[in-house]
């Protein structure tokens, strides 16, 4: 029995983890999550799993009316609430499908406690890879990512030797605007942008795929979790997402994962610890072979995976700078206040303008998610005046 | 230093493997092969190869102008020359590239000898699989297939543990009518049939890809080779021929061997001993991936492969009736004897009309080899008067 503390159970990937744990009650038992401001999922929750005992919601005031009819759970809050209820929960696993910086903290937190981190987060590697893989070499937490580029190159990856990869081959759908020249996006809309062809995702990682700033944030994530070189590591547009990564090996072949875009197939993998032997197949998750477009990565068409290649090349906080100046942007970006194509500009700028600090602590990082985030805020409203 | 014997010198998969043995010369010697009618290529092969002592040509009348030229030469002719060439000629390796029924002796004489063999002769394990297999199982010889598919299910199968593997996936291009409804096959010409659309090959496989009797082969040859259960053995249209063949795993993912359609690929890694180290990357045979197209098998469309499988499951000598049925009315075909939709007839003739050996010896595939044979040829001679 395998007791889970889930972290954005709101969320999309959240509900699909209520899901595999509601599938196979007798290895899973929810013991506590946390919700952002969708507080009103909370009741249904409790409903369909009675063993939680620790809740963590974004905003204090709406402790108090959840805790007075639920008043033997214990109420977190906030973004230390986070981090709280990952000591505090009874729990050997830990699902992170919070959204964006928030996520790094809760993270360290599961691996300082030695316990399994599920990982939804992609902002937790990308802003503090080399906290968190030093941790996993030096402590006794376990890492398994969620997300169906890294869980296809884990089960590649561990069916070939090493040696044979010549590269890693990482796919892309492009995007809600992929049809669409750089030219054409001008003037393109946030309802325009969370249209995407493939994935139902939230709002954040859909603009990020838009830009395909969430492809350059993939990349670093295999660096970590892989460590294949960045010079073999390539992208691939792939129109339908059923391929969801590939190894070029040394002898010409390819080995490819293949499956209907379906979260369920990786938060699966990452909860049964690797162990596809407990990943049941159901009809949902196999891909029914159609047609297939593949066609070539333009890094000219999407800039943000340059920038983002070029922050971790940069090592110490640059990473913290770009990821920082990218939620900035495309919440200015949902918020109606920049246009698309602004987001780019404004992680240009503040990977140029902010100083980079290296070998940094997490204090460091801290900081340099703080000032580049004002940063853009306060370029974006002095564009607006 | 590998010693190799080649039959089948002078089509296509003979000319493709002597490129192979002349890319390394410090691997491989050509000590031999044979050619059948186009004696007009021996010069020049013995031009680039000054080690081979033993020749087989099919006709005895072309020995005597070859050896007054190279009189050091051992020279063999016929069916039973290339039974003799294998157990006479020094090699470690025979690659059997010969086309049709005719292929099974040599093959046989190979494992008899203790060598490894590379079988591009599909014929060999469709009509003598069980002899076979029981040779493979008794002897010191070795077998490699040299075929996309079988070398993909092969490579596939190396990397993942069987009891994880659901179904095996034969692609198929669906030949040179592919577009082409069972009505629209009234008609077509030899010359339309060998107009293949992603594999140069020889006539006779070019057809049998066309009625996708070939595909039938590969079923019954993978279902001898890897002992997977045929009703988990399926076959997926696939166009470009670049995904050679997949494993569905039980998990509900795919692992798929994607390289451009080159048969070097293949004859590689069957004369490198399944050691994917050697095969060493070159361009030409990496997969650019475009657009690739998948759709399910049409049985109805295709009915040369449901013969097969039914020749398979009544077992004894239907499998040698089937091919030696085929082979007859391919040859009818392309001769301009019989339409193309009478290759099916004549095949589902034979096998309800020529009575079934169960348990048969070598004597009964070669009698029901040329019983069938004289059956399907006496019954074209009959309708065309």
């Amino acid at each position: 029995m395998k007791k889970i503390l889930l972290l954005g159970a709101s969320g999309s990937i959240g509900s699909q983890t209520l899901d595999v744990i509601r599938a196979d009650p007798k290895t899973f038992l929810l013991t506590g999550f946390s919700v952002g401001l969708r507080v009103e999922k909370v009741p249904a929750i409790i409903g369909d799993f009675p063993f939680v005992h620790h809740i963590c919601l974004e905003r204090e005031e709406d402790v108090a009316p959840l805790k007075a009819i639920y008043p033997s759970i214990t109420f977190h809050h906030g973004d230390e609430g986070l981090k709280e209820i990952v000591e505090k929960c009874d729990s050997d696993i830990v699902v992170n499908a919070l959204v964006g910086f928030v996520g790094l903290l809760p993270s360290i937190a599961t691996l300082q406690c030695d316990k399994t981190l599920c990982l939804a987060n992609k902002e937790s590697l990308v802003v503090g890879g080399s906290i968190i893989m030093r941790m996993l070499s030096e402590g006794k937490g376990k890492l398994y990512p969620i997300d169906s580029e890294h869980v296809a190159l884990a089960k590649l990856l561990s069916r070939v030797r090493r040696e044979d990869v010549d590269s890693l081959i990482i796919t892309a759908s492009g995007g809600s605007f992929r049809g669409l020249t750089r030219r054409d996006l001008v003037g393109v809309t946030p309802e325009m942008a969370l249209n995407h062809p493939t994935w139902k995702m939230g709002a954040k990682i859909t603009v990020d795929s838009a830009t395909m700033m969430n492809k350059g944030f993939e990349v670093i994530e295999a660096k970590w979790l892989y460590d294949f070189p960045l010079q073999r590591t390539e992208i691939l547009m792939h129109d339908e997402s059923h391929v969801h990564s590939l190894l070029l090996m040394k002898d010409g072949t390819y080995f490819a994962d293949v499956s209907a875009p379906d979260m369920r197939v990786p938060i699966k993998w990452a909860l049964y610890g690797g162990n596809v032997e407990f990943c049941l197949r159901h009809e949902s998750e196999i891909a029914q072979f159609g047609d297939y477009h593949f066609r070539q990565f333009d890094p000219e068409r999407y800039p943000a995976v340059g920038l983002a290649l070029e922050a971790y090349k940069a090592g110490g906080t640059a990473c913290a700078i770009l990821n920082a100046a990218n939620e900035a942007a495309v919440q200015a970006f949902l918020a109606k206040k920049i246009p698309f194509l602004d987001i780019e500009k404004e992680i240009r700028l503040a990977l140029d303008s902010i100083q980079n600090v290296s070998n940094p602590s997490l204090r460091d990082i801290l900081a340099a998610d703080q000032f580049a985030r004002l940063f853009v805020a306060r370029h974006i409203e002095r564009k607006s005046i």
